[in-house]
């Protein structure tokens, strides 16, 4: 076995050990924990600053992009708002613990369910080091030990902010393996990771669409996930245009390069021609590129021809493909072929037509007269997110705390055997 | 393509589109299609029982186990005991359409999650005919498409099941879609199915560890399953030794084939001797074979050396592994080291052991005071089961209609955007 591998398994091995007795400490000492390291954070910012150099140092001989190099710099505004996450994190209640869906059985059995960790939650991420602090608080908040796995870019940051992890955990009086930092660049550390399943309960992959195929080509461990986000608007006949047009300005402009954004406009061919040319105007004007089919072309000459590449299409920028649809139901069924299951809205005044909507559009979150972009645990009202889902098992869409929770069936007898 | 592979993708495709179909139709069609299975089943016994005869000619010929025959055989009653099981699950309630977790966000937005079906469940399964209803049964149930994939020694019995469903739905007004078999015994044809991620949202394998163990392997596809089921029995110094006595002999000996059965008991030391005693001879005298550490051979000459192999065994017959332990917490870590994370119980009389068992042992159903046996479906009493999940995400333990959907998140509006 190679020391890397040697390495990976002492890790996992002590995640798995850590996340037994996590189980049953109180979750005072988690949000002390959590507040040592925002305290930390401040504290030793200087130290912070000066691993962060290094990585900045080689991103520049990388000649990473400044968006990236951005990204990845620890500003003092950069700590300011880790420091926040965690605070509010701590702020956070909790669920573990706590018992639902009991039934006592005719022969006396008291059957119920216990909310408890998952246990090792394995987070592989790209670049940003605010990643580290987020994940870990949101993991260790819901009592589970945590392996984190960031991009080779920062990696001088994350080690050093793992290290302060670490000493808040000993303050705590938590066991320090319960956040602990792959300190490998090395590609195959990812794979040793990912078949640890004997240890590892749960994946959470974050960042490119191949970082993440990577992962579920590779992992023995359940995976959860989002791949990509192609989000839909429908326009209806019935859509209140003073609505739409905001909506569908919002949902594009606001932040494009998000999952949340929409990347494909659905317009009735029955709402009024007027209203059709008003809503890709709104676009064009917002510096929108457009894609459409022969239908919407006839809409506007700066209307490019969609190939059927578009409809599949995550631009993450200015552009966006529509097309125009007969009715609800082709709406419903373009959504259902093409979207990548994230988030879908439906702008009408109708209630019929939305109930249609909401039950037959089959993706995680599903919206009427509101913008995509609210797909977001912040917005859920959640206090975090440690990300977005569009599988459909165990979580679907933002992911909080409780969807790093898991059950227990607990079944209390008094002597009862089976006949 | 070969004609197989062209026959599995278009099963993938007719099931996704049965399922999105499946998802806004009222239960009362579902229940339909269960209660004409159950009619057909009972009309078209003799055709059953007729292509059931080819199974066990060439079982017979291959030389199949008596057992294994006779769990093949569509005997009067077995056919009974599907129609009874298909007359339950129409009979119970299902929760597909209701909303919980509602919040009103400061914006206005109304944010809550309705339950839906998954979509499409495969379920990969060895031998026994009655499987392909019941878990067809259940999967429709909550209304999900499903697609099975039977042993071949009953090919030809679960094709005639098969088409009796289809017969089934059509008469329902359902897609025939919604249940449909793989018409081929080639084992190329599990592989494809285990690569249409597509399509099919979830697989359950159902059988012996070699075949969940390859479809783990081989699986794009998320899996709930269990390995195995090693399941412990722990008796503490507190231990009530007339409840312990008769919950060991039946968590062993009641049906030993089974996953809830016992495969290790842990004694306390603390335990007088002679109650320690008087336990191991009820174990011999029920004919159990014993295997022991060596504290706990000087309990009997009849207990034979137990190796490291022992405490991972799953005898699944009348042997059981025994060891003493000093004290709960030596016990629980030798649960959570050597469990299949199944089901686990502690007989004791103290309300502080059993909240720390309850608390600490990190397996599906933990138990205090009942036999193992108890982890089941129907004993907790879901109705029914479609399997038992030693996993940790989305469910744990016995798994009936509940969790067989999920939900996804309903947000409306009334033209909010983001800021």
């Amino acid at each position: 076995m190679s020391t890397l591998a040697k390495q990976i398994d002492t890790l996992a091995f002590d995640a798995k050990k850590a996340a037994l007795s996590l189980q049953s400490i109180p979750v005072s000492k988690v949000n002390n924990a959590l507040k040592t390291m925002a305290k930390l954070l401040k504290s030793e910012t200087a130290m912070l600053q000066k691993e962060n150099k290094k990585d900045l140092k080689a991103a520049k001989e990388k000649g990473l992009s400044s968006a990236m190099i951005d990204r990845l710099t620890l500003s003092d505004k950069a700590i300011e708002s880790m420091v926040k996450g965690l605070k509010e994190v701590a702020a956070l209640s909790s669920n573990v613990g706590v018992t639902y869906d009991e039934r006592i059985r005719p022969n006396g059995l008291k059957i119920y369910k216990m909310r408890v960790p998952i246990g090792v939650v394995g987070i592989i991420y790209e670049s940003r080091p605010n990643v580290t602090v987020d994940a870990a608080a949101i993991c260790l908040k819901s009592q589970n030990a945590v392996l984190l796995r960031g991009g080779s870019e920062a990696f001088h940051s994350n080690m050093a902010l793992g290290k302060l992890f670490t000493s808040a955990l000993e303050t705590a009086g938590l066991p320090k393996a319960a956040v602990q930092l792959i300190p490998s660049t090395d590609r195959s550390a990812v794979d040793m990771m990912l078949k640890k399943d004997q240890q590892i309960d749960l994946i959470i992959p974050r960042g490119g669409e191949s970082l993440i195929r990577m992962v579920v080509e590779n992992s023995r461990i359940p995976v959860i996930k989002h791949y990509k986000g192609v989000c839909h608007i429908y326009v209806s006949p019935k859509a209140d245009i003073n609505k739409a047009i905001p909506i569908v300005i919002n949902a594009k402009v606001q932040r494009p390069g998000v999952c949340n954004a929409m990347e494909t406009l659905l317009i009735d061919s029955k709402l009024p021609v007027k209203k059709r040319v008003q809503i890709i105007n709104a676009l064009i004007d917002n510096k929108v590129t457009l894609f459409g089919d022969s239908e919407t072309m006839k809409l506007s000459s700066a209307i490019k021809k969609a190939t059927e590449d578009d409809w599949y299409a995550e631009y993450l920028d200015l552009r966006l493909a529509v097309r125009t649809v007969n009715g609800i139901d082709e709406a419903i069924d373009h959504i259902n072929t093409y979207s990548s299951h994230h988030t879908e809205s439906i702008i009408t005044e109708s209630k019929q037509e939305t109930a249609v909507f909401l039950q037959q559009v089959d993706s995680a979150s599903v919206m009427v007269n509101a913008s995509t972009r609210f797909a977001d645990g912040g917005e859920y009202g959640m206090g975090c997110e440690i990300g977005i889902s569009t599988d459909k098992l165990h979580s679907r869409g933002p992911m909080g705390i409780e969807d790093l929770t898991t059950y227990k069936w607990i079944v209390e007898g008094n002597g009862q055997i089976r006949s």
